[in-house]
């Protein structure tokens, strides 16, 4: 069984989603940012980082923190979303990086910016949109001729899909990118993304908020 | 034999490094970054993020971008820096994962800010100096009673280096994280670093400076 510590974030979202695709049995322990619990020496234990999430395969004791290893940990334990051959692993496995370091810090950072910095910095603002903007307009190409990121659906579609699904948050126009746009379509029309991204409770915006705050001291 | 696509940066010095350390053959193509070479249509078909580094191996045909997908191909392909065994390869995976999307990204970050940003807001500094600090802490405590971030040498190790040991480019004094400071020295001290970090020419400051420059526009 896999025991996941998460909150209700895009990092978080990629796991769930990702358990409920694979349809492995997990347990969910919520972990309140609210209130630092991701920073007391108990979670600090798990994850040296203080972020969710983390899991913990009871099958092996292994715990594993970082939301990307995670998924290449789920996906070569049962074999799916990620292709055993090195052409199609390592298509995968490339997009998987570019939401890791890209389109998730950038729209992270997009983020605070736009919503949560105590000043408001227009310039700043510009800089982080115009980032995302083009990270998404990379996406968007990439998903002109084909319905998934990297061949078949992955967990690069579930890395990059539980940020970019929220572009809002981050105040960029989603229906600008018209493949794209698609692309979050038909993944949201998933029953296992449906359930994945609600756990362990639906978005909330007052807990991210909060959050966020905390980012920024 | 690997074409490496690169140029005298951080991302691009993992590949260097790791291409020395692992002995294999290789041809260099610099990528002049001031000329923005990495955004023609040319190196578009390469990697559609305009990005180096980028790797091709001749052996199969395969082409990869994204830094931290080449390691992790270049350690499987070779069986080195990178445990078979699922218990050692997550540990590295893990850190690798948290170079890609915290110390690379936040570095970056604060390089931007601290030195190339056309106004100089303290408060946007100070962010990401926070934020580096933090994330060296989290390395430093780490370090404290082993050598590498996983045990042995690793490519994680290759990856978070070829950022903390340039900490002084974003204005962050690694003299003070005693563990993190040794394990710079102590990696620095291998030829293959040594070299690898030398190509594809000593780093240039008015180069990066101009690459930087690019980056905020």
């Amino acid at each position: 069984m896999i025991e996941l510590y998460t909150a209700a974030t895009p990092n978080g979202w990629k796991i769930s989603i990702m358990l409920e695709e694979i349809g492995i049995d997990y347990k969910v322990t919520p972990v309140n940012l609210s209130d630092s619990q991701q920073k007391t020496p108990e979670f600090l234990a798990l994850n040296p980082n203080g972020k969710i999430p983390v899991i913990r395969d009871t099958d092996n004791g292994m715990v594993i923190f970082e939301s990307g290893a995670i998924l290449q940990y789920l996906a070569e334990k049962t074999g799916k979303f990620l292709p055993a051959e090195h052409q199609g692993k390592y298509k995968v496995l490339q997009w998987l990086m570019f939401q890791m370091g890209g389109v998730g810090p950038m729209m992270g950072q997009a983020n605070v910016f736009y919503r949560y910095f105590h000043e408001k910095i227009q310039t700043v603002i510009d800089r982080y949109h115009n980032e995302v903007k083009r990270l998404f307009n990379v996406l968007d190409k990439q998903l002109e001729n084909q319905d998934y990121l990297a061949g078949e659906y992955s967990i690069a579609d579930i890395a990059n899909w539980s940020w970019v699904h929220i572009a809002y948050w981050a105040g960029v126009e989603l229906s600008d990118f018209k493949h794209l746009n698609n692309w979050v379509d038909r993944i949201a029309s998933r029953p296992a993304v449906q359930t994945g991204v609600n756990i362990p409770q639906k978005p909330d915006a007052e807990a991210i908020k909060k959050a966020g705050q905390k980012l920024i001291k």
